[in-house]
């Protein structure tokens, strides 16, 4: 599958900048609300960008590997989690709720059968992945399929009106998928990309180790980003690949949330680059392999606190940072319009 | 002026966190919002609390100092900005409108005549500070009347139903009052205290740092807090000193901004240290001295985003994420509520 994703126009930085710094404010006063206005507009390709029906979508998927004993969490968890979703119960639910965020529950691949009615969006692959101890997560043709639907729920949305995406999921162990993508598509030793995931101890934490460094050293395929998705991935994790590639062709604005989302996205970075022009990094999770993530990104979030619970929730918590950065820019009288002397054109 | 501030309820916090616990997310995932749902709890004594009309009063006054060479912009920037204010033109027009966040914007002492039904509060003391390169800035009874008016526009939005506030300021050179504050009151060295302000190039600095370190080796005074507020502070510090200490007597939320709003708390916690304990720190500045006032006030706030533009902005921009923490405690489903797994009692 493939995506043309061309890159924002950078020309307008200098007139976005411009038009900022005749804001009533000191130069550079706002900071990284400055630097968002500005890759916004260029993204957008206006001086007066918008933000329209902001939606984060949660992808929801079983592991294999969960049945090995690498989460404290029974795989049941996924499906309970999905019914919490869909009741309003989660964080993400009351987070997104705040901030008039739109979210849409997806089934990518859980181990149970929603009811047809149930709100859930059917997009199942399959009941779960296969357990990658013993061989591939899933098939070539699957992988093909979940990027297929993560890229189409994507468009879907964006026919609907929707220029900002961010992403959830849910799925019990799928921090071991993203320690190993971490591992394999950015080269950081195996033994910072795993961490504690929903709560593990150390000696849960050294369980999870062993178990994905036998996964890894049993891996005899070839080191395509295809392949390593294919054989360590999840199905909610290829979705969101899919699902961002898309975003990016249709110049959406990409909410980045924590460890699984960014593991995704380095993944799609590897498939096509220009991707992370359309990122904005919302939070800094306390998974331990995240910091490596975002180093090897470059990337800087908008958030640090402390949190680590997945469903997109980093996303849903700093949307409103980013409206801010959209609305001084539109929203905010000029030196000339408000009467004030403007020194900083005096003096520079 | 005393101020009876009486601790939260402290035995609170276990309750506080033990609902917490029970919600449907891993143990300790939400990180900061935790904390701040505990804190926030034990201040309104409520495992259910609430926030009311959040308010941010901005108070505006002109400092003496400022035509003694320390800020770039000439005084009348002050009053011209108060008149963006009123016309909904300013930074913090455009976050508290974006967040429901109620403004005042209060005439503490500007050189400046508004007019009568112009919007501004008028609670002016005077029409500027004196330069406090060559004796106090205030009379020992403009500091008392400043103090009083500050406590009294508090209790009036607390009376109007308000349970969080926020304070903002705007005062050309008031960053050389809060940066002697720091020196004296925090015993930091001069030269970390004082910053580029609204933008000082290399040479600007230490022309202002020359003149700052002339007034402070002038001082014959004695260090207690008042004398030293009364000497070196403004106008609208000294009433927000004033508000700060009323609100954490009438126990409420206390939103912290940047440098100068700090620089005030500094000043309010050593009339009376339980002030502390309602103050939620919103944002770190980029003004270099405010690092080591949060260091001596042992505070970590919720945002970083190198701004420095004052007018209570960085508390407005964070506003949301305080919000995401009462709502979380309030309306997160339990894990029994949602019929979800809890594993974390199983393993812990």
């Amino acid at each position: 599958m493939n995506f043309n994703i061309s890159k924002p126009n950078q020309e307008l930085e200098k007139p976005l900048q411009h038009k900022i710094d005749l804001k009533t404010k000191p130069l550079g006063s706002l900071g990284v609300l400055e630097q968002l206005a500005v890759k916004i507009g260029c993204i957008q390709n206006t001086l007066s960008p918008e933000l329209k029906q902001p939606t984060i979508i949660v992808f929801a998927a079983d592991h294999g590997i969960a049945l090995d004993g690498v989460s404290p969490y029974p795989q049941e968890v996924t499906w309970q989690m999905v019914a919490n979703f869909i009741g309003g119960g989660a964080a993400i639910n009351v987070f997104s709720e705040q901030n008039g965020i739109d979210i849409k529950i997806v089934d990518a691949g859980v181990n149970y059968d929603f009811e047809k009615n149930s709100g859930v969006i059917d997009a199942k692959v399959d009941y779960g992945t296969k357990s990658y101890l013993r061989g591939s997560a899933m098939t070539n043709e699957q992988f093909k399929i979940a990027m297929k639907r993560g890229a189409d729920l994507c468009e879907k949305i964006h026919c609907e009106g929707s220029n900002i995406i961010g992403f959830g999921e849910m799925g019990i162990a799928n921090t071991s998928s993203g320690a190993i993508l971490l591992n394999l598509l950015a080269d950081i030793d195996l033994k910072e990309c795993v961490g504690r995931g929903t709560g593990w101890d150390d000696k849960g934490l050294k369980k999870k180790y062993e178990i994905l460094k036998k996964a890894v050293d049993n891996y005899k395929g070839d080191h395509t980003t295809e392949n390593i998705l294919t054989y360590f991935g999840g199905f909610e994790i290829v979705m969101i690949v899919g699902a961002m590639l898309k975003a990016a062709e249709l110049k959406m604005l990409i909410m980045v949330d924590g460890f699984i989302i960014s593991a995704a996205l380095l993944a799609a970075s590897k498939l096509n680059a220009n991707i992370l022009d359309y990122c904005i990094f919302t939070h800094k999770s306390n998974e331990n392999g995240h910091k490596y993530l975002l180093k090897h990104l470059e990337a800087e979030p908008i958030l640090d606190l402390g949190m680590r619970l997945g469903e997109g929730t980093g996303a849903a918590v700093a949307y409103p940072i980013i409206e801010s950065a959209v609305n001084f820019l539109n929203q905010m009288a000029s030196f000339e319009d408000a009467g004030v002397t403007n020194s900083d054109q005096i003096i520079n």
